[in-house]
């Protein structure tokens, strides 16, 4: 058995940024490791329909406030960006780089920019930003900004999305554990579950 | 402060099922009490567009395989029945009809009509149905058929969905505390936190 959770996410989403607080400690717990596996939501959605939670009647509405809400429930914070969704193709094409080459990093570097994004209110479409994330966890700023410019990591960006089409990933975050998937924030009380004591 | 959880939700949602069965342990442990409002998502969904989360894809198969898995996940049984959705009308009328004339029956009877159709996979759209979940928590299922026919439950019906309008409900089950809303089986941790340490 491959004891690794593997962990889609767009660095948009306001759920995705609350599970990647919790995730690290449930794994460890249980001798799990986590794949960080950015990728697009846009693309996505282009493929199967569907768009931004807060663009819905109602539970747009209602999802700014839950947002908040349950990042407090879980003791972080959140503030609901400015500038939202957010592109975050220079984001997700720099994880990529930096799951490549600096794979201890990682994790470290996906917090990094959410919480950029969601705590310090930050523009993570900025490739400065991201290369001041990247800095901030010390790895090297400017080979982190060149990244997005790389036709390397445009390529791994293209094959993450179709990996995350692949395992029929329609929502952030969503977690794969040995072929079973998982939708949400809400669902890492049954991965933990999953992952502790095994399949239910 | 009024100690009441407004719980709205739809006799066909498995998760509103799921909800149904945990509410009563967790309101009672805070001394506070739970008021089922059935209402029929169909016109929540004409209202505002949306339809049952099996027709949607991707996220429709998923549905299908966590509905049975949350369910255990609670150590409840859910089977996906063969038809579904179903129409609800018939159901929610004579929960309307015991919520004002045998409320404290209602909390047993809606969890009999809800097993009826996730355990026993009977057909809850059929009155006859309706009138043995009556009998079984010691009602009259006679009185229970013939308010499925009475003008002034449908009455009541209409008054149902248009108050799960008002308070901006998109899916269910909805949680309704005070003016705070919660969607889903999954927002009961914070209701109960809610409840029982005040809003955070």
């Amino acid at each position: 058995m491959n004891k690794q959770i593997d962990l889609y996410f767009d660095f948009t989403s306001p759920y995705s940024y609350i599970a990647a607080e919790r995730i690290e400690a449930i794994a460890q717990t249980a001798g799990w490791s986590v794949n960080y596996s950015p990728t697009l939501l846009g693309f996505i959605f282009k493929e199967i329909g569907g768009g931004p939670l807060t663009t819905m009647p109602r539970k747009g509405d209602y999802s700014i406030n839950d947002f908040s809400r349950t990042a407090r429930f879980h003791g972080l914070t959140l503030s609901f960006p400015k500038k939202f969704p957010v592109n975050t193709v220079a984001a997700a094409r720099t994880a990529l780089w930096v799951k490549a080459e600096h794979p201890q990093q990682l994790g470290d570097f996906v917090r990094a920019v959410f919480r950029a994004y969601f705590v310090g209110g930050e523009d993570i479409s900025e490739a400065a930003t991201i290369a001041k994330c990247a800095a901030g966890v010390g790895l090297d700023g400017a080979a982190a900004a060149a990244a997005n410019d790389d036709p390397r990591w445009k390529d791994a960006m293209r094959a993450a999305v179709a990996a995350s089409n692949d395992v029929k990933m329609f929502g952030a975050p969503y977690f794969v554990i040995n072929g079973e998937a998982f939708w949400g924030n809400d669902r890492l009380d049954q991965v933990e579950r999953w992952i502790t004591t095994g399949p239910f």
